[in-house]
């Protein structure tokens, strides 16, 4: 397959090259494509230099596959140049998941979605994917009444430059020196805020919104219940999530483990005696979400908290999105 | 009136120091006491050096408050003998929280309970007392019916050491160093986990059931409905909370603006529009908890988010010790 990976120089598309390395993807040939501004770096993909180009109407002739992972103004703008040259487009942006002729995938969930795309297929939100993961079977076998997450997110869902943003501003801290942000409207280093995307009308933040939505359309079910709460931590790459579930179904904290154990893509880790659960440097540059915590809640009827964490460049993006591609040629 | 400080080396004795003399609590003569490691140090209150003094048994002869901050151990060994000399004994540590003869108190909830002491009050834990102050009076007014909280907790939680810990291995990962932890189980900077206080029999960490059992005692009801997920974030001082409220009766989001503006101890911090929300960085060294995004959550009836921080060395600890001792000398 000839694949293009468009936004190749950012922390996702870095993530696209190595996976589709680690994991084997089928490549024979790999272009990589950014803004002009990273045109002429190199990359290296199977011990090879690989010279980024620019990304332009005609970059996507003779492509099978484009991984975009550019934000949604360039997704906006070319990946119809990449579906009318017949290539076949798995996008991470936010820029078509809400389209309701175009798939929302998670592989693990929803893998029959694919084969409805017309060319473009949407990688979900970090955050959701990786709440998802382990909601799913928990909600397949004892039905999920109502979802509370409150999330503690790190400074990758922000991209590379957020990231070093954050060691920057750190670093400047340290020495009780001034920094001039230009990522984060607030200081990150030692501090942190309610997630900083856009305010929408419903008085939630659009990364909130997308956990419920997205999630909707992920799990087929337009009311599932669910409410969040996004806040950004001074964390480098992995998203933790605190999640308290209200389910229908008769169900014990055994239950759920023995559900968690067998789902895919899901880890679980824990040392219950010794209060050692998944933190994100547990996560960091791993494929799987990492689970523990799951507790009762005594104070409503048939309800329980998890505690996961998951890295967000990997599963929370480009994993998820070779995932789909590996669906796809299959 | 003559008033003992015990742990004044500490980070909370060192802000009862400030505290103290910020509020212009009536003090004749200031006695700075702390383990003998920290014993001849000097520490300055309204402008003079004070000698910090060995901790022993007869420390107290003619104290009228002594304000404690040395550790449950230090409190269960030394209160006594402030309470045998005639000294009343202001508690900051867990000792004697939850013995039911001794008062718990927040003053601006139950400063009636002050009134029943007999020698010792204690003063609630850092995140109980941030989260009870504004969910109080919407108790008060609507019934809570059921509180689920997710805490990010500063490092002052667990002491001075602990905030330099944070600095010292944020710089240590900074330049890829290794650092040996002393005070936290496991690395914090840049990281995150689950609060390291002891797990309980009930599959909850200390910490946790402080939160639970801490605001039954203090708001007199032995079956309010709360339950809680705690961590530690890399932050400094100041303690966020997010709290999704379930009330009885018939509520709206401005209703509940209203009651939390006129709550004392309340500040509201909030331009929505530009999604700007408390942070930590506005509540360190701040009297006021902080609340902010009051929002529905749709996906039950009649219940909402709120978003809260609070200086956890100051409301959270040496503030409300020293508001209890401005209630007793009234």
């Amino acid at each position: 397959m000839k694949v293009a990976v468009a936004g190749a120089t950012g922390s996702v598309g870095c993530e696209m090259m190595n996976v589709l390395e680690k994991r084997d993807f089928p490549v024979s040939e790999i272009l990589l494509l950014a803004s002009e501004r990273s045109s002429g770096k190199k990359l290296k993909f199977k011990g090879e230099e690989i010279e980024v180009k620019t990304l332009k109407e005609d970059s996507f002739k003779g492509c099978d596959i484009a991984l975009f992972s550019a934000g949604k103004k360039v997704s906006l703008e070319f990946a119809r140049y990449a579906t009318s040259s017949g290539c076949l487009v798995i996008d991470n942006s936010s820029a078509f998941r809400m389209d309701k002729d175009i798939p929302l995938v998670i592989p693990e969930i929803n893998q029959g979605d694919i084969a409805l795309n017309k060319g473009i297929i949407a990688n979900p939100n970090c955050t959701t994917i990786i709440m998802c993961l382990p909601l799913w079977p928990i909600h397949k076998r004892f039905r999920a009444k109502r979802v509370v997450v409150a999330t503690y997110q790190a400074a990758s869902g922000a991209g590379m430059r957020a990231m070093n943003e954050l060691l920057d501003e750190t670093k400047a801290v340290l020495l009780g020196e001034s920094y001039e942000r230009k990522i984060f409207p607030f200081q990150y280093a030692f501090n942190l805020f309610p997630h900083n995307s856009p305010m929408m009308d419903n008085g939630y933040c659009e990364e909130e919104n997308k956990m419920v939505f997205e999630t909707r359309k992920i799990f087929h079910e337009e009311n599932f219940n669910i409410t969040a709460t996004c806040v950004r931590v001074p964390v480098l790459r992995a998203h933790s999530e605190a999640i308290n579930i209200e389910l229908e179904e008769e169900a014990s904290v055994d239950e759920i483990y023995e559900v968690l154990k067998e789902a895919p893509g899901v880890k679980i880790l824990e040392d219950r005696p010794n209060n050692r659960w998944p933190m994100p440097i547990d996560a960091s540059c791993e494929d799987e979400v990492f689970v523990g915590r799951i507790r009762k809640d005594p104070t409503q009827r048939n309800s329980f908290w998890l505690w996961i964490v998951g890295d967000q460049l990997l599963k929370g993006a480009a994993l998820n999105a070779v995932q789909i591609a590996e669906y796809v040629i299959k």
